[in-house]
């Protein structure tokens, strides 16, 4: 059996796996980068034990030469918070050493 | 050689392959439909040649018994706008005997 | 600081959520279901820490009343193996009272 | 009215932003990207009117520095074939000026 520590961790790496492959590959610009980043946060804060997702895309690292950019993890910094059962997680996404680094900040167990 | 207005086609066929395959899938619900709808708008936009994007998401039909659905084609209307060298194409998607199907409404040739 | 099994355990997500929205709206039948099902085990299998991906695609229950219908969860059944500093987990989806639940199976800390 | 050519390379373009959209993101290593190309084509060959998809994924290009990469554009050569009452329409994408080019390569009428 998995302790709820280890449930809440689980189910904040299914958010950040879901988040990243669900928006990779969309077209974006500086100017629609607010829109972008908004149905992020709102669409993956509708799973299971998701608080709060809070994305950032990096509009000044957007390659414009042709005009937009596919979103990849070079372009974003997300943070998320996830309860469960008395349990929470906060987990975060930013690039290190040229790759899209997923990591577990902090992990409270219940009172 | 392609003619201006089958380049025209082409175009606005890619920008609805895109929309459809990347956005199905994301999770939806009542609450977050309306910044879905505008993201994929102002992503797509981004395409070239794509001058108009419009999405409804049918949020009345959406299954709420989890809280939340996944997007598909059954959830979705969508009507775009793609201007190329002088033709203009408008294209829409809806369901259509239980398939969500995509189709061209005008196509007008360069004057 | 997140201890090892519950790294494991945030990994074992990631790859689900990761695996679910990579592969979620991809046109499937029953004659393309082993190329795909293939395909996702060696894409996901190439994740840091991926042991093991073991994907079926319920064919028999495909809706082939359009020639082929796009994968959701509602098709297939994943279970996948995460090793992480001597910690091992088992993680599952399949279908549950019509959501496609995803869950922990087992978690071992290091010897 | 849109011609039969006209819709025979609007159907082309649809195949195509589903292909891309898609898979973009998928991770893919040397090792895997053969079944990924198998994948990609049978999953788009169900599509209505799709009569072949040729995809090579350009393995000695993948940076593998991370032990795979996630695909984009830049890894990818594909060719299509539509028929569509009678018209006929091959398509390519291959990488042009920093950027996957999608094109239309021949278009022929119905006899």
């Amino acid at each position: 059996m998995a302790s709820t520590p280890e449930e809440a961790c689980f189910e904040a790496g299914i958010k950040f796996g879901a988040l990243y492959h669900q928006f990779a590959g969309t077209p974006v610009s500086p100017e629609s980068a607010p829109s972008l980043e908004r149905a992020i946060e709102e669409s993956i804060e509708n799973q299971p034990y998701c608080e709060r997702v809070s994305v950032t895309i990096l509009d000044d690292r957007l390659d414009t030469s042709h005009g937009y950019t596919e979103l990849t993890g070079e372009y974003m910094e997300v943070e998320l918070v996830v309860a469960y059962e008395g349990a929470e997680v906060v987990a975060s996404m930013a690039m290190e050493d040229g790759y899209p680094l997923m990591r577990l900040d902090s992990v409270e167990s219940p009172a």
